[in-house]
C-alpha cells in the first residue's frame, strides 16, 4: 500500500511550517522496488520545489520510479522552472498526487503535462490533512485575502482578564510556546490599540528550537491614539510594523508614525471604525498570507461580525476566574439571539498540559 | 486474571445510578472454576444489598467460590443484616474488594469479619473508577454534606446568554439530555431567586427512557422575592421544594410559601445573603447527598468562593455571541488577580455531539 509514503511526504512537508509563505508547505517521495530512493520538500520561499529537492537528493537512477507528492507538480515558470517538466525528462513511470493545485490559473496543469506524456497519474491521497496543512495556501491563492486565525486565552469561565485587568498568566507555558509557533507560522500578528496603550507588547516569535521569523505587527487603530513610544513601532524586529486607520487620525500623527518606519494604511472608515474586510484585502495585496488576530472582545467581535475569521483557537486553562466586569474574549455589542450565533465546525480539541485548546472553523 | 470480574461488578453498580442514594452504588459477581455463578448489585435505597442479591441469582452452590465486589461487606444491621455474616455462612473462599467503605464509622470491620473467619480478602482493585463512581457517597459519608456539581452551559466565547437575555438553546439536545440525567442522579438541584423570576423553570427530570425521579428543588432566595405563583412551587413533582433565605424575608410570605407545601430554610446572613455553608450542612441534615447547581454567574460565583463546589461541568457548545454585556456562567465580583483564580484538577473532556463538556474537581 502506497498510504505511508504519501505519510512521510507529509511529514517532509511539515518540516518547514513557516518558512515557505506564502508558498504552499510541500513534501515529495520516489519509491523503487519499494524502497525510497529520494526525499525532499520545498524549505524556503523562493527556492527549489520539493520534488527537484528529491531528485537531487536520490540515491539511484530514478527512471521507472513512482513519486510521492502532497501537492500537484506546478506547470509554470515562477521563481524557479516548472517541475511536471523535470518529472517527464527524469523518466518517472507513475506520480501520486495528495492535492491538485488549488490556484485556480494553474490547477490540472501540472497533470495535463504528466499524462500527455504517458506518465501515470493518480489524485487525492491523504487529501484531508493535506489541504488542513495547507489551509492558508488555499484560502490566500484562492481569494487574495489573508487566512485568519483568532487566538484568545481564556479561563474555564470565560474571562480572558481579571475583573481589575490582571492577566499574567491565564494559560500556561505549553500553550504560550504554541501561540508563539502560531506567530512563526503565519505572516501576521493583528491586535487592536487598547491592547497597544494597556499591555505595550512586542508581538515578537520568541522560540527555543527554532530561528522564528517574526510576524508583520498591524495594529487597528482607528483614531491613531497609538503611543509613539509604543513597543511595536521601536523593537529590533525586521518584520515591519502596520497601523491601520481612518480618515480621523491626525495628519500629524500619520507622518510621526511613518518616520518610526511603520506603514499607515488608511481605509474607508465603517460606524467610524476601520473597516475590516478593506483592511484584509489591503494585506493580501502586501503578500501577508495571514493573519494571527489577538485581540481584545472589542476587535475580536468586530472581526467575527464582518466575517474575516477563517478559524478560531480557543486555549482554556483549568482556572475559575469569575467577575461579572471581566473581559470575555468576544466582546462588542454582540449578538441578540441565540439562533443567529456564529457556527464553528469542526471542533477538535488539543492538550497543553492542563489546558484546553478548542480549534475550530467558522462555517 | 480477575479485572475483568471487577469490572462487570462495576458494570453491574452502575445499572442503578439514581436509585439508591443516600446509599453508595454496588455491584458483586460470584465466580467459580473460571465461570461467573452468581451477579447482583444494589438496586434500591432500603432493598437488598448486591452481595446478597448475587447469592439469590446464584446457578451453582457458591461455596468455595469467590466474590468479586466494588465495596468493602457491611459489617453492621441497617435496613438489612450485614453481608459479611452472610458472606461468611454460604462458605465463599476468597473476597476481592473493590475499595474498602469509606465510612468511618465501619471501615474495615467487614473485612475484619472475613479475615477472622479464615476468608482471603484483597482489596483495591479498580479503586479509582470505583471511588468516581461514588464520589458522592464518599463525600456525603465522610462529612454529611451534600456533593456539589456546578453545571453550565455557554457558548465557547462563554457566554449563558446573549447581551438580551436569550439562551434558548447554547447546547444541542444531547447536552440537555445528559443534565436529565444529571438531575436524576443527585437528590437536590439548586438554583438561584433570579432563575425562577426571569425564566420560572420547573426543574424536573425529563428522560426518555427511565422513570427519572425528579432532585429535591433548593432556590436560594435570602430576601424572599419568590412570585407565590412561581412553578417550583405548585407543579406537580412528588419532590418538594425548599427555599433558602435570611432573616430578611418577610414573615407572612414565609407563611405563605409554607401553605404550598415547600419548606423555608432560614440561614443566618453572611453578606446580606444566605450562608451557602450553613445551607449545604442543614441540607445533609435531610439526607441530601448531593446537589446539583444550575445557577446564574452571582450564585455561582458565591458557590465557589464559600467553597460549596466540589465539581464542575461545563458544557460548551460550538457558538460564539460576543457582547460586552452578555452573561457569563461565573460572575459575582470575581477574584482580582490570576494567581488567586480558583484551581481545577483531574479536567476531562466529554463530547456530546457537536458540544464539548469539560469536567473537572476543584483543587
Amino acid at each position: 500500500m502506497h498510504i505511508e509514503y504519501m505519510e512521510r511526504a507529509l511529514e517532509l512537508a511539515k518540516k518547514s511550517e513557516g518558512f515557505t509563505k506564502p508558498n504552499p508547505l510541500v513534501g515529495a517521495v520516489i519509491v523503487k522496488n519499494g524502497r525510497i530512493i529520494g526525499e525532499g520538500y520545498h524549505q524556503k520561499y523562493g527556492e527549489n520545489h520539493a520534488e527537484i529537492n528529491a531528485f537531487n537528493s536520490a540515491t539511484e537512477n530514478v527512471s521507472g520510479a513512482v513519486m510521492y507528492v502532497t501537492l500537484e507538480p506546478c506547470s509554470h515558470y515562477g521563481k524557479t522552472p516548472p517541475c511536471a517538466n523535470a518529472i517527464v525528462k527524469k523518466g518517472i513511470k507513475k506520480v501520486v498526487i495528495g492535492m491538485m493545485d488549488p490556484n485556480p490559473v494553474v490547477s490540472g496543469k501540472g497533470i495535463e503535462i504528466l499524462k500527455s506524456n504517458g506518465i501515470e497519474v493518480e489524485v487525492g491521497v491523504l487529501e484531508d490533512k493535506i489541504k488542513k496543512l495547507n489551509e492558508i495556501f488555499i484560502k490566500y491563492i484562492t481569494t487574495q485575502i489573508p487566512f485568519c486565525i483568532l487566538k484568545a486565552a481564556m479561563t474555564l469561565d470565560g474571562k480572558i482578564a481579571s475583573y481589575s485587568g490582571d492577566s499574567k498568566w491565564i494559560s500556561n507555558e505549553l500553550s504560550r510556546r504554541y501561540v508563539h509557533r502560531l506567530r512563526h507560522r503565519v505572516s501576521g500578528i493583528m491586535v487592536g490599540i487598547n491592547t497597544i496603550i494597556n499591555d505595550d507588547p512586542l508581538l515578537t516569535t520568541r522560540l527555543d528550537d527554532t530561528d522564528g521569523i517574526d510576524p508583520i505587527r498591524i495594529v487597528v487603530d482607528s483614531k491613531g491614539r497609538i503611543p509613539l513610544s509604543a513597543k511595536v513601532l521601536h523593537g529590533n524586529s525586521k518584520a515591519k510594523t502596520i497601523i491601520a486607520a481612518t480618515e480621523f487620525i491626525d495628519k500629524d500623527k500619520i507622518k510621526a508614525i511613518q518616520e518610526t518606519g511603520a506603514e499607515i494604511i488608511l481605509t474607508p472608515p465603517k460606524d467610524d471604525k476601520v473597516d475590516l474586510c478593506y483592511l484584509m484585502k489591503e494585506l493580501g495585496k502586501r503578500k501577508i498570507d495571514s493573519v494571527l488576530l489577538e485581540g481584545g472582545g472589542t476587535l475580536n467581535f468586530a472581526a467575527l461580525r464582518e466575517g474575516i475569521v477563517d478559524k478560531v483557537n480557543f486555549f482554556i486553562a483549568p482556572k475559575i476566574l469569575g467577575g461579572r466586569e471581566a473581559k470575555t474574549p468576544v466582546g462588542g455589542q454582540g449578538i441578540g439571539l441565540v439562533r443567529d450565533a456564529i457556527i464553528l465546525k469542526d471542533m477538535e480539541i488539543y492538550r497543553f498540559g492542563e489546558d484546553i485548546m478548542i480549534e475550530g472553523y467558522i462555517l
